[in-house]
């Protein structure tokens, strides 16, 4: 099967709605970037790199919808519309990144027909490029998984969650492409069960033989020995190395360093943000607690219970094996390396 | 709300269907010990304390269905009810030790008839014993708990699980009833969301302060500081200490101990298994994948995807900092202290 997470048609963003997977197959055409803050809002598009191309294609939309030739007035609109977009989630830093890109390539261009259409092809340059980090990154990585290996992962990093060929999943892909013998096991990701309906429905696509689990029976089979290494995405990465990702991830880094498994994270470098120290100061995200009190409008807890509901949580770098970016991989010292990579790939984008 | 979770009324058992909670209050009436194997597989009755209970009144149904007045007959057909009860659910050691007691009741019992009432008053002493047994177990646990504490809580071991005043529940319920200023984290132990269905319910109606999380959530809070202690029920307990018990404790007990986080085990001594010389030996239920792939007949994975339902996990001694029993706390060495806590439990017994 054919999908396409989000792409630039006819004026529109159209968008796989995946609170809709595994179950059905639609499409959603926003043409209008309250639409794309809505949308993000409601987890119709997640990951946090997807998120940047959500947000990039949410500018060019607020870009479409201005009337004005003045460019200093279309300018402020811009940033009216930059707000409402960086407001819909606060933990992945994809999202203001690609924001921020958007306004520099505005800044730069010339009149407001021309920065309307600079936009445009800046999101689309945005796409094309997480498509090829994905797959450097998916080279990088599959060297790290054995030749026969069972790689567990937390919540959806593919396809789905890049719009590209996946972080955590694309090294899954890469080394399945690569002849290893790769069986996976998916944690089913509560509340919202990205991993269930997005990680084991892709990997079906990928013909990867794929292990369904709640997610709090990763740490028996990582006792068993039954597990060879775990590999997850990242919506932010402080200076230190420290991560945040989808909650539960933390417990499993936990579990898989006092079994002496391998725990590694895979993300571009666009979500690092050296500008945080450590993880500590890395915005977490609450959510509404109907998210787990009830499954499609079923309750599934009593009346009026009171809830916690963080959306992710911080591994602490010590418990990460290792972090695999784009531009190779990286190991403690975190601090150092980090600040390295970075330097080299912020001269990589200078010279594109 | 005054609810009984199993109880011999008019030569039946009356049985609270816990797979219908929070949002019905619906009781069963069983007549036949098939019924009750049955009721205890789909699990509207569980908890290992619970178990030994439902077990217990399965013997005294499965006797009032024999006709026979040879007594010798008599017994051959006890031995099909009990091995029809015991094959109901491999993990918790109280259902096959409460079996073991009523044999022993049958066997030193009179005639038919005699037997017959034997065994009602055994499993009706059982249900006296166990909530005297969980008033003790919550009177030794409460000196553990500060004055002031956020205890977080995994899968139920309230009243729901034993039909007393509860194992983990009971601890709990003990140190608020002495003024303790409690509030609880409940897991919402997936796949079948005892701790959103029973626990969250259950401190409801004590009016215990509860915050119900998805079981990925406890790391995440267990590493701020919000929480001072755990404590679970048990399934089984190995005569090292090791602890089989709901899916989901293992991950728990090595977050907190990584946290510098107490982690208790509450259970009665009718959980502890010296047979068994170490968690390695304890059988692990594997349960239907349905339980994990849908949700009240909706589908929430693709179709088709293979899954693993381990319902139980084992945690190693090490990571418990006690085990509360009826007969008081035990700590590390759990070897000798298991055996001479059991030495003075059964010199108990024989002079009850």
């Amino acid at each position: 099967m054919n999908f396409k997470v989000i792409e630039w048609k006819n004026g529109k963003v159209k968008l796989l709605d995946q609170t809709r997977l595994p179950q059905e197959i639609v499409y959603l055409e926003l043409d209008d970037y309250k639409s794309m803050a809505t949308a993000i809002q409601e987890m119709r598009i997640r990951g946090a790199p997807a998120l940047g191309l959500a947000a990039a294609y949410g500018m060019a939309l607020g870009a479409q919808e201005s009337n004005t030739q003045t460019k200093e007035e279309f300018l402020r609109h811009l940033q009216v519309v930059a707000q409402a977009l960086i407001a819909t989630r606060p933990t992945a830093v994809n999202l203001p990144w690609a924001i921020e890109r958007m306004e520099r390539v505005a800044a730069s261009a010339g009149n407001v027909p021309q920065i309307k259409a600079a936009l445009i092809a800046e999101a689309r340059r945005l796409e094309a490029e997480t498509e090829a980090s994905d797959r450097r990154l998916g080279q990088w990585g599959a060297e790290l998984i054995p030749d026969v290996a069972t790689v567990l992962t937390h919540c959806n990093a593919g396809t789905l969650a890049t719009g590209g060929y996946g972080t955590a999943l694309g090294v899954i892909r890469a080394a399945a492409e690569q002849g290893k013998r790769i069986r996976v096991f998916a944690d089913e990701t509560r509340p919202l069960l990205q991993g269930a309906r997005l990680t084991a429905w892709e990997l079906v696509q990928y013909k990867i033989p794929v292990t369904l689990i709640t997610d709090n029976m990763a740490g028996h089979f990582l006792s068993r020995g039954e597990i060879q290494c775990v590999i997850v995405g990242a919506d932010r990465i402080a200076a230190n190395g420290d991560v945040a990702n989808k909650i539960g991830t933390y417990p499993l880094a936990v579990v898989a360093t006092e079994n002496g498994v391998p725990f590694y994270v895979a993300a571009p470098t666009s979500t690092i943000d050296l500008s945080l120290a450590s993880g500590k100061e890395i915005p977490i995200e609450e959510r509404a607690s109907e998210e787990v009190t009830h499954f499609r409008g079923v309750a599934t807890a009593p009346e009026g219970v009171e809830v916690a509901n963080p959306a992710f949580d911080v591994t602490p770098h010590q418990y990460i094996s290792a972090i695999i970016t784009e531009e190779g991989i990286v190991r403690e010292p975190y601090g150092d390396r980090l600040k390295k990579l970075m330097f080299f790939a912020q001269g990589r984008e200078a010279n594109d």
